[in-house]
């Protein structure tokens, strides 16, 4: 159950920079590499000779060519030639509107006439030189949307982070959630509390007191198909938290790309845009280094979730006030869902 | 196929010290954990909330706390309490019957109100000063009556056992089976024969002479749902077999208790009781050891003989005077099943 | 889809040299092991007693018995004897006709009754002391049919060994096939051409100039079932090609016999025959692990083209001149499984 009528991010650059790269998203099995002028481009990972996978074939000149027997196929899904062969009356395979932006490659795997690459939100930490940014990927066995369930409720991390984001006062401070058309916001506050390992080691990044007491936010923002970018940070309470100047605060922004592979599985493109020390490459390696580490434990717990769900179709879940960021978040999806398949929502 | 108004093994006290422990039984996805005051609980591995597996979460002040959101399960499966949430609407979550007692944790998957703890068997080896008990846990991909049929015939000791305590005269020696209503016995007698190794170094540990004639005994009882008691030893030769005097044999209990996971795997919890050198602690490790070592020699055999059903599920199996003891705790366990079901047996 | 009354190659001589081999052939579970005066047997492998698998078991004095409880099984699926019991009465276990010949234990798994050794086809090489061979075996998670396409096609192999046997000249020469009765064959002709590395240490090995012009073929020949040998050889240019005097040549025969396992996955015999320097050891098996590396090369991308085969089933593939031996091949195939069917071609 996902909306194909939507960017996804597909992979990241250096995935395709020295061969082709197959891959599954929403169900398709696509090869991702760079076409003529180094233009990203995406064709069915199907070689209409022999069925083999064009990702195992290799880029000559912006070509892509099959590793099995040498047909050359074009970034348009026609066959651009094959050795001995007359290629004219060749089949067409199936090629995938792809963009290149703000350091990501972003795949289109639904109707191709209505791929319109401005619905891509403007990231202004991805152009911005005062931002920095680092992330990686998991592949994670359950459906993306227990990931956006995951994201949109961080009481998460008293529990699953308990070492290094995770505090108690998370749990005690409620959460506002509001939506927007198809953006969800879930909000949480916490005044005057203690920085948690993480949030303190920012601080002293940032030349800033960490045994203080802080104001702390978590600001969760859900933009369709799934996408959830996290307004984070901490500032020396009293000095106006959130809108607190900037030299009394660490912040960042936690960037979560969750691409459905199958109904089962999903691609997590994971990192952390920040506005202090841009140009420091070693802090950014620490940083994603410690979110690596920190996503990683959710690895087990949403497997292991749907797992459960799977063993039990039948159960009902809860859903709380807390978890309501992710019950409206699936609202859209599935809004979006009914409205490719005209059926009325 | 297996009756679920009955008591089955599920762990044992170190498997639940640290931490909840997961596991699934009878099919049915139980977390087993010390409650209040330390007494054994389990519940259904499934947060009413999300659907998260309780059993990745922690015991505190002998609550199950959920590990993604901090739900408070109680061991009767009603909900103790959640940050931020009222819970008195919440569901209630399955409990199962568990007790304590001989060194194990013990499960009952049935109906609840038929629960009674004095149907656990007496075991007089786990309670008296005069035994020592070392045992162990295999995981084993097969039906768990494939293990019963296994333990019921020991003809398999020659040729799956060949190096330890397997020896010819064995095969060569009748056995008797009887039913007294749901226990099934099957008896070996064999009578001045030389001890195989096992055997050999536990006549030595009894400071016996090891290169003498001895008389061999192996005495299987079956007790529903799934537990084969073992009354195993050697004598030496001409002072009355199984009813010498202690001076002169080495015997012990192999105990297996044999619980289900699923319709084609289970657990098996394998040990050996002696009452020799109760107190030889170095010794139970030693023993330990070398029943871990034979005991896998089976594993194989018994998965792929499993395998091998699986794919000619037609076949009818031959019935020889050697399986009837697995045969008639296969219809103990047939009764059972059909008088859960109210089927006329 | 593979006819069954026909001879398929099962394992080689050292695979039951010492002990029972298991392996399923045409989807047969079937135990190989040397029978009385160490004549190759087969019978399923399967005892008839518990469902234990044979091939866990040894032989003894030529017999095979069961490694469970010592069931000893005849050859001719007749139960021998075994331990306490009559085994008159026992069912009668199905036996394969087995022929050890050419250094190969060829079965057959369809209908006894017209199992006629005289239809495995002649090897001269194989017999001949002015020959060499040496093979290995790999497992493969395609169908057999897949290989046949592959082996039938040799403008693979300027993609998929490029850096052993490949080169640009096979795609740009033509090829011809040939269907006579069951047998399909295909024939490449280069000329004036540099040799590829492979052939040029063969070269070198005859004692020949590896750095001029030679003449190369390729002559690919399928027998049913699946047997595909493939003459392949250099001779310097100008001297006659294919029929040059032996001085100016190196040539050998490429041996493939594809052996299906279920309907997605093959056993494959792959070798090397030669007729120059047989009696050199070293060079056989120099050969042997040159030819190892280059055949592991083409799996992956056999095993990812069945994987796409499966997930897209409905799709028609391309059938180019360059596959007409492939094509041919499956036309002979799907004639012999009509026929064993009854059903008109």
């Amino acid at each position: 159950m996902f909306p194909k009528n939507t960017w996804y991010v597909a992979c990241t650059p250096d995935e395709i920079a020295d061969k082709p790269l197959g891959r599954q998203i929403c169900g398709e099995r696509i090869v991702f590499y760079r076409g003529p002028e180094g233009k990203v481009a995406a064709v069915e990972d199907f070689c209409p000779h022999r069925g083999a996978p064009l990702s195992l074939g290799r880029v000559t000149d912006g070509q892509l060519v099959c590793g099995y027997h040498g047909l050359v196929m074009g970034c348009d899904g026609k066959v651009v030639s094959m050795p001995g062969q007359r290629v004219r009356g060749f089949p067409c395979t199936r090629s995938f509107p792809v963009v290149e932006r703000y350091g990501f490659i972003w795949v289109w795997t639904g109707d191709e006439k209505l791929a319109d690459p401005a619905q891509i939100h403007h990231l202004e930490w991805a152009v911005s030189p005062d931002w920095a940014y680092g992330g990686g990927l998991y592949h994670i066995k359950c459906e993306y949307r227990l990931m956006i369930d995951n994201l949109m409720d961080l009481t998460h991390e008293t529990y699953v982070h308990a070492t290094s984001i995770g505090q108690k006062e998370i749990d005690e401070s409620p959460v506002t959630t509001q939506t927007e058309g198809d953006t969800v916001v879930t909000s949480r506050f916490m005044e005057n509390v203690m920085a948690p390992p993480f949030w303190r080691e920012a601080l002293r990044a940032n030349h800033l007191a960490d045994d203080v007491a802080v104001d702390r936010w978590q600001i969760c923002r859900f933009t369709p198909p799934s996408h959830v970018l996290i307004e984070v940070g901490v500032a020396h309470a009293g000095h106006g938290g959130y809108d607190a100047d900037p030299r009394y605060k660490a912040s960042s922004i936690v960037v979560d790309f969750i691409t459905p592979e199958t109904e089962t599985s999903h691609w997590y493109f994971w990192g952390m845009a920040r506005n202090f020390k841009p140009e420091d490459e070693a802090l950014t390696a620490t940083i994603r280094e410690g979110q690596g580490n920190i996503f990683a434990e959710d690895m087990e717990m949403l497997e292991r979730q749907q797992e459960n769900l799977l063993a039990y179709p039948e159960r009902r879940l809860l859903m709380l006030n807390i978890d309501s960021g992710g019950i409206n978040a699936r609202r859209v999806l599935e809004r979006m869902v009914a409205q490719e398949r005209n059926i009325p929502a």
